[in-house]
């Protein structure tokens, strides 16, 4: 078994760690900025800081684990698993003092992502994937969720973080499945994949992911009960073309949208 | 004097009546969707449940009041005094439950807008203005905000609901607009002008507006020391194309891009 009860639980801690470094330069963003440009970034900071967090405390406990990150050089593996790690995803919202941004942790085994932490500081969920589970936790509540069972293009609730991104021939279909769906998200970054796993939105499509963006998403959603791949409708990651989808019909169906620019 | 400390104190009592018939059914909007289709609306239900309490309300205490919404028909003021009430602003928020709907309520003195609230239930953020002076209450604390002193479109945050809602010849404006300014949000609806009047957004701007969505956000807007305006620089709400703005220098600056379109 790759995932380990100790492993589940160290989650947790880890979204812990990052949120104590996180939150508070959040809350206080607006005021930092008060005092002068240049002088003081929070979200570089925080940035910075909770990735700093989650490193110590994965080299204390796991010090066989790789890590990658974002701000720290790669930590290499003495062993099959690694970190894949992003402190604030939704960088843009953090800016904005908007609540939706969040901290994502994959763990990988072998190179397969096989457990994902999406945690929503401000929101109070944090969202934990592995295997076939899928659970929101906030505070002592602990709730097992799982996506829609949405198969129609037209019922669904689509979610994309920036609609100026489909900039590669892209922008028609994007159009077209815009005009399509029942309503449509921007600006959620992670947070849009939570609540897909968590059964109110339907569809999220992207592109230019890294992978500290999509190794902690592909456990919640799959563990969720949803799908997640490419473009092309297999399951290669590394171009950043990303399709999530709360079922197989749909995710073929936007599939069948966007294959040709996959 | 138009506000008096009563009708601030109510404006209060009107959050908290509407928070208990939208909150829950917001929460369990997932769960519903889940039973069956067209069965039950919980955002519906919400708006038209969250309307009937605050009516009921502003009715008991100030019979003299008149009241436009968007569920029940308009009630005629025997006074100079009339409420104007959307209770649930950002249904497509609402329906992807996700957190960044508001209520908005605006109280108008012979036609003014003199006092506004914007409700974040999901947030527990309630921003009431009135003359010169706006206030954050989230439970027992309360804080005085202000917008940015931002000056400059390169340094604005910018937020507006729907790009796809410049159609009307001002596509170019707002795309040029866009790449001029230090970050875009979107989906923001109601709660983009709360987090302008807190100073973490700089620039709203926005077409299709209906009064119940204008008549609270102004005073909110005004009390934190911004700008708000219609797209020629004047004051005609009545269009629904609305720019609100941290400071004079930047309202002006936007109106120069969109006053073609006004």
């Amino acid at each position: 078994m790759d995932v380990t009860p100790d492993l589940i639980a160290f989650a947790e801690e880890l979204a812990a760690v990052a949120r104590v470094e996180t939150l508070e330069r959040w809350a206080s963003s607006v005021a930092a900025d008060d005092k002068g440009k240049g002088l003081y970034d929070p979200v570089t900071d925080a940035d910075r800081e909770a990735e700093r967090a989650m490193r110590d405390l994965i080299t204390s406990r796991y010090p066989d684990h790789g890590i990658t990150g974002e701000e720290w050089p790669d930590q290499a593996a003495s062993g099959p698993y690694s970190w894949s790690l992003d402190p604030v995803d939704g960088t843009r919202s953090f800016i904005c003092q908007l609540p939706n941004w969040v901290t994502l942790a994959g763990l990988l085994h072998s190179e397969q992502a096989v457990l994902g932490l999406i945690d929503a500081p401000c929101l109070n969920e944090l969202y934990i994937g592995h295997g076939s589970e899928a659970w929101l936790i906030t505070g002592r509540s602990r709730t097992r969720v799982r996506t829609s069972d949405c198969t129609d293009i037209a019922d669904a609730r689509l979610s994309t973080t920036d609609p100026f991104l489909f900039n590669d021939g892209s922008e028609e279909a994007f159009e077209a499945l815009r005009r399509s769906v029942r309503v449509t998200r921007y600006g959620h970054d992670g947070y849009a994949y939570a609540r897909l796993a968590a059964g109110s939105l339907d569809l999220v499509i992207e592109a230019g992911l890294k992978p500290h963006d999509y190794n902690a998403l592909i456990p919640v959603i799959r563990g969720a009960g949803g799908v997640i791949g490419d473009w092309g409708g297999g399951e290669d990651f590394t171009g950043g073309k990303i399709i999530a989808a709360a079922t197989r019909e749909l995710y073929e169906e936007a599939v069948r949208a966007f294959e040709a620019f996959a």
